[in-house]
């Protein structure tokens, strides 16, 4: 099927590799998912189709398969959940990116929590859950329209803040090219950026960094 | 000097055409202060330079240059300010923007007050002012970087928010594309938007708004 | 269904949320409506599918579906209309941006005309009906292509003109970007604008700044 | 001095080819007006600096420096101008590309008028000369910021209208990108464009427009 | 049904209205062939879909469909056809652009031929050609991709070049903004732009000219 | 069918003309397969659609469908392959670039190799074939998202690497764009890029190299 | 001098705020660092100018003013540097910003290395360094022109890259949105973008991932 | 000084590294011009200012210091040149991106010719000068505005074109992106592109492929 696995990466990289969806077969990935499934490894793959979800699940019952996020995934072996992260939407329609955040952050066992629907021009609705935004680890703020979120949320913690743009409003929003500009200069220092609709690369991001701050017995 | 003022405005528009400084000769300009101080007019030039300025203000001594705004005001006939403007700045680098605001409120005798520094990163900061926003008749809300200010406010009063983005910033901030991206991009629903650095024109929304909610003894 | 209502709007800004439909379940809306319904809120719901609009006119009958503006409106209590906005089309494909406008006016309980198909190639058009721009609270001028209409408005009327740039054109209309740029560099003082399509923001300021003019018994 | 005149262009185009200033050494400008001048040939040089101009004009008195339009021009020799070409400006910025333009006609023995500062925020001022926009033959529109005048007058005259962007602006006028824009979405049919500044082709395409109306005797 | 044509525009403008078909309905497109047809005059609709064009042919027998061009056209009062404009095309996939800048000349009754696929990879084909490119009014270079062929063209001929830039090509094509780029920067000063994918107002132009020029018994 | 191939091309450039299939009627491809092969040529068309493909292929059955790289083959006289290009993708959606690559080299007679899956976030997978990357004429690298692999094998060779960058990815990947504007600026000055998606060209560019390495019995 | 400082902001988000220069008169800088000096804290201000350097320095003798860097920073209390940051630029000319990064992060007490001048075009540089990848917090990667290296990084360690691109190149570098975009676009899991030339933003982020994973006696 | 050259360039790639002046110190560039000349090894740095060349050259009195083309060459030892490359200018404004690829060329021993200003626009100058294009290694075309130029050059050749776009131009031009966009949507199989005023880039592909083809005694 023509795909070249970097298998080594868990090594190097902490986490093994995830499946890129789009331009795949459903074959390549009943293959891929049945090989890390033997070597008894977690597994996730991103932006896949009802149609590759639908082949998959089929054949290895143990894998679940997010509609609203597009992911599957298969849990590996078990094992605690560390850390905490917390997600957050600005609006109803950026869910289905805070879902693919959600399924990666279970997939790197980090304890995740979810907030939906406090964008700023309500900013009462975020300042009441304050007392949420303490101890965390880090936060992914997924946000589309003008991306304003990740500055205010930025504005209330001391950890990390993970932008996270999507494509969600129409003209000017620029499929999310409004949001992504807004989040790199985000007056908050504690802001830092990935890709527009990259829900998963933002919890990556977040996962690590809550992992590697609890799973270290005397880091360094 | 090949300046064709449109001196007809005022009575179609409400207001005199006011003074685009660029490209116009010294004497161009002298002589447009000139023929609107002997029709007893009020005068604005905006984005003047210092030359400019120099050789008006040495013909004319009741012409005021605010060197900051880039502005020339010839204050007209005596007149009591009517509404209530507040003119709020994310940053102290947006404060030569909002002093064109300023100028331009006090050309059309209407009643101004200044909010400086309260960007989204210190959320806190606007908070402490929220009795200012009471009672308004238009705000403008002048920020650059990811423009996020004027959502933030506009959740928080219920009259129009006139947002003008800056160039303030670097990078992705595109010379204040990114702001103003994002201001129109707002999900607060009483955002409107003018183009980047014109601070004259959110102020002459805001001061027309005013102006007209308190001047007609019984509109329509 | 997960979406988190901003109730205490009205109080805030003056006019309650409006609910944006992309991305919304039709449970969620049906859900919504009925809430608001409960409690004698008008409600407004934009770029609604004909698909949502069927779920809740089934369920509630008294709610209004404008298949061409997209939106599904709520009235709410019985209470006479105010003030004087005139919605403006430059062509007759702006007519499904203006229609969302209109709806977003009769929520407002504003009263609103409509003159439409008087773009600026036609020049005599526009100043047939120059009568009817006389003792007007706000124009919404709703334009796509060059987005000329704005300006040339602007220059006839003495209150705010509201520019909604549409995505109507083709090529270098880059989706309605042109217009929107040319709206922002409007040399009328007295042109504002909002994103591109965005006939609700459009017609929500100059709703607000209506409702203002004439409800406050003694503004300040 | 390295460089290749195509001095065959008058036959085949009707005109000989213009030298465009930039990267051009004194002495290779000085070279070209000298071997043009011995063969009693027109010559126009645009964009050029004044040290170019300088270096030209005193070594050869009968070339014409126009500073504003920044434009050489050698008469060459005398005859008749024909046609009728009108060159508008919107604003008074715009001045230094209409003499580009005027020069080029005034190159090209084709007769120029110019009308200036009648944007389209003051309406009645286009309107107030509507019978010299009778019995031409062409007519070049120049303008910055939102670029609409060429629509408006597109839609009063007969003959094809040719506009000219200028840089004139600041903000999201993108440096004549919006401009530029608008007059290629303009709704006037009669309405094409030229590049940004760019004052001689527009008055390269309307002369020669005018001179074959008038010249051929009996044209096919 | 809404429409309101600028029945004026043939006495101000030297051509009636035409229709632009998109967000029109099939009625309307019916309604306004059938008070032209009343009136004797020739008519013109662009970009019409396959319905729109079933609508208005199955009731008027006279009206021609071009699929390819996408226009609908009456052919009005006989009349002699004058002038002559070349329309050429850089490549095969050009050709529906090129077929509504035929029809557009066909409605204006102004001669018209067409010179396909002498794209500049393959410059001995238009050099084939030359002698085609003699005693033109005017020349409609529709191109794609790069957008080359009209400074190519621009240089053997002594008449206007209108480029039509084409949305054909793909990645940094830019859906037609590279050729519409190309084409605006044109070293050949003959060379005047219209927007992309415009056979209709690349036509229009040629048209007016070729018209003008050949009409009037003796022009001023 | 009204297409004008280039049939001298083959004398002029080396290769006769490739056809491109958009636009295209299936009776035009088949009309242009049957000449050439008629004349013995061999034959190439890139980015056929299905259809087009059916029709040619029912009709001359030498004629080779890749339905992954969407051409159309025909082989024409035997003869012997030359050279060695090297085929390599970032990831597996490249891959159908790369079938585009790899066709045109066949019909170029040039031996081609595919490396696939070796993009740089797994540096060692390139690694482990360094050897592959020894005694090459050319590599054709296509890669979409940030393009970053030109650069590095650029650093690996010593012969010319043709960059070809791919629409694969989503938000800021803008279509293709930020992986080409990447190898444009790429730091290894052996790169070289081509159109976003233009397998056909980057193979084209590395395929003539090779030949005329090859083929000369002794260059110049 | 109406510069409102966020001091609260410490206790919100772990460091207090920092200034940004531009905009700022010297007066300004001369009192913040004053203030914040009587209070003991440790201070940093970003994008200097030497002028105001001069100013502040000049008055206190223990700010510390890094002209490549362009900050100037107050030491503040003494306090051990914790946790291990690797800050690396791809070529010479991305120093300043590296600069800038490592006065941010000995302002935040946090142990920062340099690798410079390895990038991707010598891909064996970085390869003769990767025992300097093991064992980090955090990486902030400073790279212009194509912006691979983050990606390449990013493949080598398990910890999170923090991407600064620069505006170092030329052309279609577009002041360092190319970086932006590959850097975004990166296919590297680890990695996470701040704004063009932002090394202040890169290394505040590392240095807070650092810190907090240093810091906490135990966390959660 | 802080630069890592990449010595071991020249086994890998063929040719040693290319020393790029921006932001390197002039001690910096001394400093390398020694190193390397002491090693006996040809050098170049691209994109030098005056400063900078005055401290190489008054110290190393055999370094060829090019102003025109920016550059700084050490000679190397002796050996003979070898292949046929042509640069081609399309304007005179374009010859100093040609003077750079000059150097380049003349740093690798690759023989090179120069042609200049035969823009499109003047299609014979071309045409009078195709016996040059005879028998040539590769064709390097440098072209400003619409960058025509390597397209036309394109079609008459039978190797690989290597377009150069520069910033020559204004307005529309985009500091170069029009050229470049037109030469990567060039409709000539054979041409490729670089990076914008990217002299040296174009020549050492040229030069690489001409050395390649007649160094090899026996390639393969
Ligand atoms: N058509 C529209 N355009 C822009 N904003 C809208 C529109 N309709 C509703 N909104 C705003 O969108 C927000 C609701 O977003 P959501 O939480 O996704 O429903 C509210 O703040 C509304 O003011
Ligand atoms: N170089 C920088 N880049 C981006 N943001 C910065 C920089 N330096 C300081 N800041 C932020 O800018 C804000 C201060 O802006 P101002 O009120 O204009 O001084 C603070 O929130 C800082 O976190
Ligand atoms: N996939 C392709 N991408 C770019 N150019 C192509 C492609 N396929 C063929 N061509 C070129 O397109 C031209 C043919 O265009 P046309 O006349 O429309 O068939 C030829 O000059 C080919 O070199
Ligand atoms: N201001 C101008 N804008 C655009 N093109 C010009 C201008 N002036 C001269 N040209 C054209 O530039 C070409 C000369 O370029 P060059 O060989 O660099 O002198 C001629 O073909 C002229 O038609
Ligand atoms: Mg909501
Ligand atoms: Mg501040
Ligand atoms: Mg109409
Ligand atoms: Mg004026
Ligand atoms: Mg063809
Ligand atoms: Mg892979
Ligand atoms: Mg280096
Ligand atoms: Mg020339």
């Amino acid at each position: 099927t023509g795909v070249r696995l970097d298998l080594d990466r868990a090594r190097r990289c902490g986490f093994p590799e995830v499946v890129y969806g789009p331009g795949k077969s459903s074959e390549a990935l009943v293959e891929i998912f049945g090989r890390l499934r033997d070597e008894r490894q977690a597994a996730l793959a991103t932006r896949v189709t009802a149609e590759q979800a639908d082949s998959v699940c089929s054949q290895f019952s143990d894998v679940i398969y997010n509609a609203q996020g597009r992911t599957l995934r298969l849990p590996g072996s078990e094992q605690p959940s560390v850390g905490r992260v917390l997600v957050i939407t600005a609006g109803t329609s950026d869910r289905n990116i805070a879902e693919e955040a959600l399924e990666t952050l279970a997939w790197m066992h980090v304890s995740a929590e979810l907030l939906v629907d406090v964008g700023v021009a309500g900013p009462h609705r975020l300042i009441e859950h304050l007392d949420r935004l303490d101890g965390l680890d880090a936060v992914v703020v997924v946000a589309g329209m003008e991306g304003a979120l990740p500055s205010v949320v930025g504005g209330w913690v001391d950890c990390p803040v993970i932008g996270v743009p999507t494509s969600v409003g129409y003209g000017a929003a620029l499929g999310g090219m409004a949001a992504l500009l807004g989040m790199l200069n985000s007056c908050a220092s504690n802001v830092t950026v990935v890709n527009i609709d990259a829900g998963f690369k933002g919890a990556y991001i977040a996962g690590m960094i809550a992992k590697r701050r609890h799973d270290a017995t005397s880091p360094v």
